[in-house]
């Protein structure tokens, strides 16, 4: 089967390959040019409120794609990752195991976890629109200062479903100048499957967003702000990591992520990304 | 072409071409079975923000169709509305005409104002969710004594999308016995295209919505509760036309909307509604 190629570099499949192979230990810049993924692995009697909790909530959790139940060989949508040697259970480079909403540990593969019960999701992170920023001049500045994005909790309600209730968005933050902020919102709104154009903006924000204290990020780095700098907030694929902790012990058996930054790379390129998250009429 | 009848009464067909001839008042109970639609019609340059804005906020703004610009004769997907005569010009029974956010005035048709540079927007609403509520026996309070279901303002951000930034959600409130919320929700939970479940539930869920007084709705009119009652809210379709409203002058050119409760019938029906709002793969 053909494999897609970056110019830059490794192939999606290259990298995940290599994954598999435990040769990889974070995907920061691998694969350029490939939309990486956050990795979500559910019994199969949460997946449908899962599901809707992604579909009811769009741009905090856009779902990049989904396994059928206990079938961790495929991803649908097909193009999402195309060769028929894909395995979920190996190809991340790292996972985190969670039990009743609580870290356990991590590990570098699912093989001995897995059970033909188990439902997988990839969800959009926010890499792609990163880059999109830094090509048009607008590099964001933790990325300048080699630091972590700022995230902050929020009052926004993560809307309900089923099981997954009670939860608030967490958003990434990203200082800008004032006048940049219209050209940033540009720039990032046709991203809608990595969270799209900021959801707030300003010092004003963070009234409406329920955020006490810029200086004091709940997850990430802080930033510098200059004198004529805002802060500009977007959703953050944290989210739904929150929402199964939050979930707690209403989730019995264990629970899969990818462990932060070790992302699961996809076969979707940023070219993709203009129409991903957009109905498809036909 | 065959068109799609109702075995209790007119066919959505039916009541279009009843509409076109000015021969409806109002569509409540009209065509059981079949989605009535909320509509919006913008000039073509608004047109891909409030896409945008239906796609990032889908609970509030769920899109069962759209037409291609300027063409009043054709909604996407195909299966939204079928016959070849249709015109959105006309098949709604009223519409209203806004102007810089106000509205101006009420007319019968569109043939006068439309022009080849308009795009529509066909947005669910709850009268699905309300007769699947009816008949497992939780129907609605309003419906019983006959009165408008309550509405409020709330402090729910509303995600921006290009011109339409700063709006919050409206939601909609049903009183139901704080033991038959979870019931409720189970009911309302499929019907993603029509605002779907609850987005909150319960007398503290007033302070996480913003909400002062819930003998004061900010549209509708107040519901009476039993002292085991509690209020529970679903995200409203009035929430898209109070985006346009707060647009106001950002918009330039007239806009257009369905006359509260005459509403565009459309083919889908009550089982569409299992699979509108989730995403096909093929």
């Amino acid at each position: 089967m053909a494999s897609p190629r970056s110019p830059q570099g490794q192939s999606a499949h290259q990298v995940r390959s290599l994954s598999r192979q435990n040769h990889v230990t974070n995907t920061a810049g691998l694969a350029p040019g490939y939309l990486q993924a956050n990795l979500l692995i559910l019994p199969s009697r949460y997946a449908e409120d899962f599901h809707n909790l992604c579909l009811r909530n769009p741009v905090s959790c856009p779902l990049l794609g989904l396994t059928s139940k206990g079938n961790p060989h495929t991803i649908y949508p097909s193009t999402c990752i195309q060769e028929k040697d894909f395995d979920l259970r190996t190809d991340c480079p790292k996972y985190r195991i969670y039990k009743d909403g609580k870290y356990l540990e991590s590990r570098t593969d699912l093989l001995n976890l897995w059970t033909d019960d188990y439902v997988g999701f990839l969800i959009g992170c926010s890499f792609s629109f990163e880059d999109a920023l830094s090509e048009t001049g607008l590099k964001p500045k933790h990325q300048i200062t080699g630091t972590m994005v700022s995230m902050y909790k929020t009052c926004i309600p993560l809307l309900a479903s089923g099981i997954f209730k009670g939860g608030t968005c967490i958003v990434s933050m990203r200082p800008y100048r004032a006048e940049d902020v219209e050209r940033v919102r540009d720039v990032t709104r046709p991203y809608l499957a990595t969270h799209g154009e900021p959801v707030d903006w300003g010092w004003d924000a963070l009234e409406r967003l329920g955020i006490r204290d810029i200086e004091s990020p709940d997850f990430g780095e802080r930033q510098d702000f200059e004198e004529d700098e805002v802060p500009v907030f977007w959703a953050c694929g944290v989210t739904p990591q929150m929402a199964i902790e939050s979930a707690g012990d209403r989730i019995e058996g264990l629970v899969f992520a990818h462990e932060p930054g070790h992302m699961l790379i996809t076969d979707f390129t940023v070219k993709d990304l203009e129409s991903l998250g957009k109905p498809r009429y036909n």
